[in-house]
């Protein structure tokens, strides 16, 4: 039996009992559960979900002192991080409990029937349904926020949708736990063991996407990790809809005024940006675009050689950035502008640092000088004038992410840069930083490709359930046979469109 | 220059002048003219996009005695289907005016900013913004509803995408008029030109897809041509979303209880939909379920050699079909019902046909036997009780429509009938036919896989504009830079969601 062991990345030595993978038969098993669970699921009322979602979310709040150190010694993530991530992560569970009593979700539209116009005017009630079972992978650097009872997992299980869950190898002892107290909620809500199931292996979860009963997935990664199994959901006789979110660069740009009224300010605030959580997180900014002299290399330098070394999630993961690294800094047009003291040695431990180029030379050679390098690091980019600017940033590619450092009365081009970061990026920030995503109605998390592989989704807030629903309309479906909650006296008290008109209840 | 000659299908002569195939050189000016267009289309006000929309409307309704006689001899459809195809292709774009006045498909989420919350909360701001230039690959069954100025034009157009339509060259006259016509008005109200743009030729068609400054499609047609296209956007370096409405067999079932009631009744509904435009509909119900001993067939019969023979599109549609029901008769489990009268042997006629098989048979051998064969034939599918029914029905795949025939108090199988349908399709219909697709705020016009490439969107209704919209959050953002439409007090009065309540304003 092929197994997964948990390494602690601050030593280099294996923490935890080995993960087995999931057997053919074991996965078998998973996928009918989950297949056989999704009607009756999908058919629950909308308390039931929600009561379900508060329950995982007391449940994994019960657990934090167990889980904490779990993770802490298999991610190598501060105990404050890790703890806080556990209420992100509840809290998030209990958003969709409140999306779904909403209701608003299910996009209700009626338009009534005319048996008396000519000709005839049908009766039409649309609303939105669950897909059926659906797969996600979990993340490596939210071993909680975007991995087994994650973002993914939380909204389509709102939506009515079983999940299987593949399990990322950076984490297993974590996932096991969470998995364990997944399942147990599943029992104690008296719910079928389907509607929640984890899977351990890479080939495990290539097979279970390929399976015919899985009818969408989710992915938190690697740009190439995320083209790769979003080929094969395309490629299946029966394709499916696949939700990657995968590489983004998160440009930030800083004004002549900006810079001028309070630099040192915004060097600081970056390089802890760049640096939360040694680098990995997905919104983490990569590019800086300062002004040529900006006069912030002080502020800038003293504040990356202030930052400690830090673990980063797995020797796979630093391995990759080292070399990326020896790449863009053997660029002729990149120099080091500096880097924190030396990482140990053992472990995983990733230096942070920092790269200057010129704006002219991004634009020049866009590919490697606008890529992600996933790590506690970034690339300075000097503009010389507004023209300069905006042709660099027309380089760069599809972004969760872009920000923008301005000032009241700001008399640089702040109109033009907001307007290309908006055609790149799903979300536009100005005077804060991309990290730390608010889990709120309104979050936008997913951005042209390569952020997100459909920039008309978001895997963080309440519309990310929209991706697991698809439309049904009912035509002249008489009372008993509507689902309830389309019916004409409006039971479930949903807001609805009516013959045009948009009726809220609440 | 290669050219596409319109051939009257009834004749199989050539009718009007041959349309040239677009020069690489034009294309590239187009993609150049579209992508400029984007910006400030996408950015103009919804009252200029519901004023652009309405004059393509009444511009239409002006030419339809002009437009009908052309359509007419391209495409051998009767005159007054022509005539009522203008006028639903005009409401549609109407409608879509209404829905960008009403401004509710913007999706506005406010979350209001809290400074002294602890961490501080942002103000985030959401709504929906146009992806930029798309394409529409125009389909040959309607000439104008699902072609230059039809559904997908008419959505991205209000959604503020500029269209590249890729003519259909099964009625290149039609085309060229319609798009004159969109041209002339896309001058008098003073919009760039590159608003609206048609190529043709498939190389053309295939080279746009694949250019950069396309960020999604549009397409109606065959499963196999569907395919092929939706592999070329994904396989761009920078993939694109494809939406492709595929093919669809539309199931039917009658219960023993609706036959015995009123089989002739439904005989004769069937057979009038499924021959309604020799049967070119992609509603077109291709399988009818009866209950063994329904007592049917005379009425079938006698629809059916009632039905006039009729040409089919182009011969290449009518050869498709011939060889597809060569195919189905020949299979063991097949026999013939009955046909209309023999079609006359010049242009590109069709005979009606009727097949019959058992459920079971159904089951057996389900991939031969549930495959749409668009055109004026279906396959009646007689089953031997509930089980024998549901285990055909579960043989079918995704399809747009499905439809029940029932009694009121009905003790047969419906609510599990019901369940097995809604699961495949996008429109539940009951009593009813799947032809005649009302375009409104309701409709679903797309369902699981083959019917289209993404069973979360439709075609047809006010909810097609969502497929060319993608959404964008702005993080703290000062007024001042704000999009207008977001901002705190509201000036374009759209219902929005603030702090997770739903307010409507109108």
């Amino acid at each position: 039996v092929t197994t997964v062991q948990g390494i602690d990345p601050r030593t280099g030595e294996s923490v935890g009992e080995p993960l087995a993978e999931t057997t053919s038969d074991e996965v078998e098993r998973l996928l009918a559960a989950a297949h056989d669970a999704a009607g009756s699921y999908g058919a629950s009322r909308q308390q039931v979900r929600a009561g379900f979602l508060r329950a995982l979310a007391d449940a994994l709040d019960e657990a934090t002192a167990r889980l904490v150190p779990i993770a802490q010694a298999e991610s190598g993530l501060p105990e404050a991080r890790l703890t806080g991530e556990v209420a992100r992560t509840s809290g998030q569970l209990r958003l969709f409990a409140e999306v779904v009593l909403d209701g608003a979700y299910l996009e209700v539209i009626v338009d009534s029937g005319d048996a008396s116009a000519t000709p005839p005017q049908s009766d039409l009630r649309r609303w939105l349904e669950p897909l059926g079972a659906v797969l996600v992978y979990a993340a490596s650097n939210f071993p909680f926020a975007f991995s087994v009872l994650g973002g993914d997992t939380a909204s389509a299980l709102a939506a009515g949708c079983p999940v299987l869950l593949k399990a990322h190898p950076s984490h297993p002892a974590t996932s096991a736990a969470v998995a364990e107290l997944a399942n147990e909620v599943v029992v104690r809500q008296g719910l079928p063991a389907g509607v929640f199931g984890m899977i351990v292996g890479d080939d495990q979860g290539v097979r279970a996407l390929r399976d015919e009963r899985i009818t969408a997935a989710g992915f938190t990664g690697s740009t190439t990790g995320g083209r790769f199994l979003a080929g094969v959901a395309a490629d299946r006789p029966r394709p499916i809809p696949f939700f990657g979110e995968l590489g983004s660069i998160n440009p930030a740009v800083v004004t002549a005024a900006a810079a001028a009224a309070r630099g040192a300010e915004i060097a600081r605030g970056f390089v802890a940006s760049m640096t939360l959580g040694t680098g990995q997180f997905c919104t983490k900014p990569g590019l800086l675009f300062l002004p040529t002299g900006h006069g912030m290399d002080d502020a800038l330098v003293g504040a990356l050689t202030e930052t400690a070394p830090a673990p980063m999630l797995n020797a796979r993961i630093r391995d990759q950035l080292a070399s990326g690294l020896d790449g863009l800094a053997a660029h002729a047009d990149v120099t080091i502008v500096a880097e924190a003291s030396a990482a140990p040695s053992g472990g995983a431990w990733a230096t942070p640092r920092l790269f200057r180029t010129s704006a002219r030379a991004l634009a020049a050679d866009a590919v490697p000088l606008t890529k992600e390098y996933f790590g506690p690091n970034a690339l300075l980019v000097e503009y010389d004038g507004e023209r300069d600017l905006l042709a660099a940033l027309r380089c760069v590619e599809g972004t969760l992410t872009a920000t923008a450092h301005v000032e009241d009365g700001d008399t640089g081009p702040v109109t033009a840069v907001l307007d290309v970061l908006r055609q790149r990026a799903g979300r536009v920030i100005v005077n804060g930083w991309p990290t730390g995503v608010a889990v709120t109605w309104s979050m936008q998390h997913g951005g042209p490709w390569p952020a997100t592989t459909d920039a008309a989704h978001t895997s963080v807030g309440a519309t990310a359930i929209d991706r697991w629903l698809r439309p049904v309309c009912y035509q002249d479906v008489p009372e008993r046979w509507l689902p309830e909650a389309l019916r004409e006296d409006n039971p479930w008290q949903l807001p609805r469109r009516v013959n045009g008109r948009m009726q809220t209840v609440r």
